[in-house]
């Protein structure tokens, strides 16, 4: 099947507030080859019971559930938030939902992606956003930018979906340069970013009360890096024993 | 706009059951530009209260009903009917939604294109089949192929509006990511290598007699992450910070 790429796509639902659409989520991954559902702090615990999910009970059944955004991307190499907003100053790289296609593609060999998706009142926050290494943006009417949350699900991943299936891939056997780079899974990152972030404050490069600011300013640099997971191995001991060498100080 | 051409475009809903699918696809119509809605027997009048429709009310306000597909195509040029199925003795010409958006898009200068979606449990019949001079279905996987309404109008529509755009962006002359892209020069990268440098000794993590294959390592690990210069500066004011501390407490 074209579609079996797809495997290694995990959807994520950040703090989902209507069954209906969880279900919806569901039934749309289920059209599009997509098995892994994860949601983060889902308002009801109803959602596997949502009754829109025809042909997407397994799919359900199987969802993870996780606490924290931090912990739903663990082990994903690729973080892609999805975001409305496209005027607005984003600290983040953003990319329309064709170009989007094309550069999970490429990352899809490497390793896990996860594909962000916010509540449905206000979308993802720049917390959520502070874990994605880029954003993506359906291209839509600027006066009606905002997509019910099911329907943003089916677009983006019938998009993934169509722009695997042309020849591209098929026509040459021949690797994509990024295809052989081990990207550092998203796991790897948090720990450089805690053991940063430390040294950042035994340094005093942490000004009181900007805790919640310079962690976001942290994360979005270290995952600016993109790191391949070689490099985040080696930056992750030299870290430490900055880190370690700071609390001995102290 | 690049989806003016979806003006004489026109969503027909074919006994659609569903308040809430009613107002979606209103919503994802919002969405991508597409201004004409026609119901034939919708199941309940309550359509026009749907609670889904953010942002779609006028939309929805001047829907239009109607007692037959006959009558709701009437003024239509084109008549394109949606279908999950694919393996049955079709008897209309059959194409994938990315050709059918090549298709419509090339009739929209002509006239008035009508797609038909059907009902959620049974989709079009023979009967208004009859009606369309060809068919279209959006590719899902062979056991998952039935897809939620509103799901599969905001799909087909999003294929209608991403096909009418591409030449925009090429006249645009938009720059593409990288080239727009400033990267750090060797000197800002050098002038981190030195700071990270200075900050390994002072922890410890060079040993003795290993300072040149240190700087080596350090320095392929720097230009690795291959940094833009506007991340460079943050970075290098961190390990500033950090080589600041170091030198204090020794």
């Amino acid at each position: 099947l074209p579609f079996s790429k797809l495997d290694d796509l995990v959807v994520v639902l950040v703090r989902p507030r209507n069954p209906l659409n969880i279900g919806a989520a569901a039934r749309a991954m289920s059209n599009f080859g997509v098995s892994h559902l994860r949601l983060v702090n889902p308002y009801a615990i109803a959602f596997r019971e949502a009754r829109s999910a025809v042909g997407a009970q397994e799919l359900l059944k199987s969802a993870e559930e996780f606490g924290t955004v931090a912990e739903a991307v663990a082990d994903c190499k690729l973080v892609v938030g999805t975001t409305a907003v496209r005027n607005r100053a984003l600290q983040h790289p953003l990319r329309s939902l064709n170009q989007a296609g094309k550069a999970i593609h490429k990352q899809l060999q490497a390793g896990r992606i996860a594909l962000l998706f916010g509540s449905e009142k206000i979308g993802l926050t720049n917390d959520d956003f502070s874990y994605c290494h880029w954003l993506l943006h359906i291209p839509t009417q600027e006066n009606h930018i905002s997509m019910n949350l099911a329907q943003a699900v089916a677009v983006c991943l019938y998009e993934l979906a169509r722009s695997a299936t042309p020849k591209v891939n098929a026509t040459t056997g021949r690797k994509s340069k990024d295809s052989s780079i081990e990207r550092a899974t998203a796991g790897d990152n948090e720990q450089i970013i805690r053991t940063l972030l430390e040294a950042l404050r035994k340094s005093g490069y942490v000004k009181p009360g900007t805790d919640a600011v310079m962690e976001k300013k942290a994360r979005r640099l270290i995952l600016r890096f993109n790191l391949e997971e070689i490099d985040a191995k080696v930056f992750l001991g030299m870290m430490r024993q900055i880190g370690w060498k700071l609390r001995q100080e102290n």
